[in-house]
């Protein structure tokens, strides 16, 4: 059993196991940490990328569980049950993902069997579980089906309600063994009753959230909080991808509560300090931006060139987005910027498509086209190829009219023809949201 | 060392180990197969997804090594080193990713040291090509930066073109250990290295190819090529996402030439069952559609409602788009799709934006305003709203016009909005192949 201290810290008690007449056969874990191991051999050919275990991870994670070691293995008996057995010595909990359904392959119960030395024999509660699924969808339970009720002596079958495999939970030997089908969407809708079972043994919470920068580079973010950064309590963690810094911070309290004030302290400090160049806590741009122009009850347009739609397709990743969004231009071509978007023909000529005067003239003309309040636009040179010495890959403009003033702002950015893209589709939309909250300069 | 029978069924022969003196401490591995060890404690929280096991699964594939195991595990030296032991024991390679670095944090190197009880030492060709590299860039090595030149005794260093850290190539006790960094882009360009040290010991060669398929259900897939699915060499693999399905074909023989040929035979008679279903070999739908535009000398405009640019950005992604991408309209409202293509108000009013004639309009519309070639359009319902029982969330249209004729075709799609607007967008493409193909009836 678990217990924590004054400052959420897990203690093992073994003594309180010997107290309950428990044979104790190993010894405590070494670590106060969960394994997780994912049966898919798609996995271990790389075909498809293992979902399961981030999506695992975080959620152990908002339990306060730390995950020390993760396992992917093919389908065969043995190698399952060595690598459990392995880890139920060393871990508190081994949570495994497929091989619980009803063919061949589906040997995942099995290896629980070997590892543990529990019979597995006919559930009652699992077959029932099994048989109220199939009445539902007007089916009968096949021989072949019956194979799912077989669980381990001792397990608790967790109801699952997007297929048909119940998963496990199953004390053993002072460890937990949780057992989940191995279909995503299944993990996903049976997570909420694996958290009501380990909430159960908790008295430590934790939060974490994701503040969102656009702007700043990872290392003047790093300069600027570099006290924060070194404490464990709440950790504070940074991450740069094509769409900017990911400032997670993560901490835990003796009460939920406890934990969310800690958090949203750091929280407000790290928005101090960072102040417009934070977006969004624990959401993406687009879904920043759709609520600020719902919110100021503006509608906008796009004009893009080397983004190729990619603006667009963000803003329209929002369901409920054509309250706001009137529509785009994807003016790929000089001819097309001339013609359908109404850019000079000497603008182009003297400035070059990639500029700041056709930007700005794109920003201006797609905004009286669509007759929307706003009209943003990007042009810019994505590569491989297309670059100059005056003109490098990554030169990209973003621009946004008002009606009244225009605005155009200028990057170099780094990385691929993708990365560019995404940057300077970013770039743009920032520019809307800093309009919208009135500190677009 | 391992020889492979005329069935390229790889044997181990443990009596070559004892004729060549090497003192045998550990018996032949029970799998003739490789494992993969990824340090890295940003995939336990599940912050990132592990893309360099798939990209190495692959690999190792292509070479026709299969991978048994995969383990991710934090850069404890203790873990690293208790793992790698105990798949040393069961395979006949293991390749070990991250922890190679300058940092305290890197500590793959000792734990390496640690399971095999080889000391760590300076090592003079590991320095060399550290000091090059960094003469390279107009620096000097800096105290810190000897760390990764400590190496295994008995180590090959593999030089590092993109970033400082040397990888390791070692043989100890007749298994292999490849230690390589944790950057993906330092692992993609470190792989042709290790390819030629793996590919010296072959005599089994592997080919493998994905078919792709829009537009056929994937149980009819099954059922039309039933025979060809259960066999083993070459084996097909069936898999199901939004673009469509991935039909992987893989084969091996005892020389290039004959694995290419088994691979081309299957491979054809696939082509001759589903015919123009098949949509591309080892590419995606843009590339694809791309090529055939260029080939043909065509353009191509796209007007777009639910997609919302997503068919624009698709055509974009290839380099060297501007050659047939004229541009795209993404008509999102009703207005929009009146005012700047045309729509007439009576179809918009009778029909409902979600229809067939609007679809049609569109596309013949986008054409004369782009001045392209073609037109293609898109409109539908993505959800999660705005269905309605007589047009449900997934139902879509897409369009094509060539100035003398306009195909429409109806789709009912399953999924969410994300999917539904992925199927939609590779319907049009599909479309556009298909005209070009002239097969589009």
């Amino acid at each position: 059993m678990i217990k924590f201290d004054k400052a959420g810290v897990a203690q093992w008690q073994s003594t309180s196991l010997v107290m309950r007449g428990l044979r104790v056969r190993i010894s405590p874990p070494a670590q106060m940490a969960s394994a997780v191991i994912n049966v898919g051999s798609e996995i271990l050919t790389g075909d498809i990328q293992n979902t399961n275990f981030s999506f695992l991870a975080q959620k152990l994670e908002e339990e306060g569980i730390e995950v020390g070691v993760q396992i992917t293995v093919g389908d065969r008996v043995k190698d399952i049950s060595k690598f459990l057995k392995d880890l139920l010595r060393d871990y508190w909990m081994v949570v495994i993902t497929g091989g619980l359904g009803p063919t061949e392959d589906d040997v995942t119960k099995e290896a629980i069997a070997e590892a543990t030395g529990l019979p597995l024999i006919r559930h009652r509660d699992a077959l029932r579980i099994i048989r109220e699924r199939l009445t539902e969808k007007g089916r009968k339970m096949l021989p072949s089906q019956e194979k799912m009720g077989m669980l381990p002596k001792g397990s608790i079958p967790i109801p699952n309600r997007v297929g048909l495999a119940p998963g496990i939970f199953l004390e053993w030997e002072g460890r937990k063994i949780i057992a989940l089908p191995g279909v995503p969407e299944e993990i996903i809708e049976m997570w909420r009753e694996v958290r009501k079972y380990l909430s159960k043994e908790r008295n430590v919470f934790y939060r974490h959230r994701v503040l969102r920068v656009w702007g700043l580079p990872e290392a003047e973010i790093n300069e600027k909080l570099k006290d924060l950064l070194i404490k464990s309590d709440p950790k504070i963690i940074l991450t740069t991808t094509s769409s900017g810094v990911d400032i997670r911070i993560k901490s835990r309290g003796g009460s939920p509560s406890i934990a969310e004030s800690k958090l949203e302290e750091v929280e407000e400090e790290v928005k101090k300090r960072l102040g417009d160049y934070v977006y969004s806590a624990d959401t993406n741009m687009e879904n920043v931006v759709g609520m600020l122009l719902k919110l100021k009850g503006k509608t906008i347009s796009v004009a893009e060139s080397c983004t190729g739609g990619l603006v667009s397709k963000k803003l329209t990743n929002v369901p409920g987005s054509s309250a706001y969004f009137i529509g785009g231009m994807v003016t790929y071509s000089n001819q097309s910027k001339k013609e359908l978007l109404g850019v000079a023909e000497e603008t182009l000529l003297e400035k070059g498509a990639v500029s700041e005067e056709v930007c700005s003239e794109m920003a201006k003309n797609v905004r009286k086209k669509f007759n929307s309040h706003l009209g943003a636009s990007v042009t810019g040179i994505a590569g491989p190829t297309g670059g100059t010495p005056h003109k490098p890959v990554g030169l990209v403009f973003t621009g946004l009219s008002d009606g009244n003033k225009v605005w155009v702002e200028k990057h170099i950015f780094s990385g691929n023809r993708d990365q560019v893209r995404e940057k300077a589709s970013q770039a743009v939309l920032d520019m809307v949201r800093r309009y919208l909250l009135e500190v677009l300069r």
